[in-house]
């Protein structure tokens, strides 16, 4: 990736955390000048949710046929269902420029770690274990036998961090928010991806 | 240095570029939360300049005694003057676990990356050498033939900031100010400086 192609952003974490919860407000956000990669997924569409907003709701028949045709970045089978990340948005937002921002589970996000080793990854981590399973149960949507099965996972997720380039602890959506947007700033300035427009600068100043 | 010290964060850059500008700003931005390292200089003070607040300053007899008790992080010699950061002051700061911001000169910088290698190293460019040379110009406060020597200096002093892990162009204080908290915000956020907080988390949760 050379400095003037986006930046990819992964926000990942346990299930539960409320990482859809952040990505929201951080495009709620006017500010927010980076890309929203849609994924797509086999589950059940929750109450308020839309298709091709809050992901691309697909058959089992349908996602396996875009895997075959070797069509996400990164997928994963999670509680049953399939979760992706469609490749050809990703690479074409990337090459025009544009950041793009990914909210992703933790084992697709180890994925695009082997792929895009240069991608800027966010672990959002809850405050606390027990935290993560009063939200789960708040939600309403799983079975006590589900949230207990999550939590076992999010344990074992919570050990993948160390993969992670930062941690933004989620105790206050627009707190975590704030800190994202601080992160991507910072890697924007890092020298080694501002440095090709520096070295114009150097060879003007010895016109 | 542990996660519990603080973070030391060393704004430099080419002459003239306005690191002292800058460095006001950002402690007069109220959320500025780390602590400024005075430095010490036998310069004579400008107008305006308060000694203790802006500088030490201090006589040459002085500043080579101090250079004699091992007293400086760093020190150099510059356009016939000595400038230095003592090292009492910003050891102990960070053992209490607070930030602390110098703004010093590019070879002083370069002492600081061999003890500090762990700090934060922040180079603020200006948007031109152009630019740099009416900066010093409007100072008023140096000979045509000074300012040629500084921006002989300045393009050479570029040349060092591939030895940075963030660059900040200096097109506007303001820009600058917001820049480099967000680079100081995210370098709280590494996953390598909050590991120790997360495991301890870890350890809760297997209870």
């Amino acid at each position: 990736m050379t400095v003037d192609k986006g930046l990819l952003i992964v926000l990942s974490g346990p299930s539960g955390v409320g990482k859809g919860t952040v990505r929201k407000a951080v495009f709620d956000n006017p500010d927010t000048d980076f890309k929203y990669s849609i994924s797509m997924t086999t589950r059940e569409k929750r109450e308020g949710e839309v298709d091709g907003v809050d992901y691309f709701f697909k058959s089992h028949e349908e996602f396996e046929k875009l895997i075959e045709q070797d069509k996400f970045i990164e997928y994963a089978e999670y509680v049953g269902n399939y979760y992706g990340t469609p490749v050809d948005f990703v690479r074409e937002t990337l090459e025009n420029g544009h950041d793009v921002f990914l909210e992703i589970e933790v084992e697709g996000a180890k994925q695009v770690r082997d792929r895009f080793p240069e991608a800027l990854f966010i672990f959002l981590a809850p405050p606390s274990i027990a935290h993560l399973e009063s939200r789960l149960i708040g939600r309403g949507t799983d079975s006590q036998e589900v949230i207990n099965h999550r939590v076992q996972e999010a344990k074992r997720e919570l050990e993948l961090m160390n993969l992670y380039d930062y941690v933004v602890i989620n105790d206050s959506v627009d707190e975590a928010c704030r800190k994202i947007h601080s992160i991507v700033e910072a890697s924007h300035l890092r020298r080694s991806r501002v440095e090709r427009t520096l070295r114009k600068l150097l060879l003007e100043a010895d016109n």
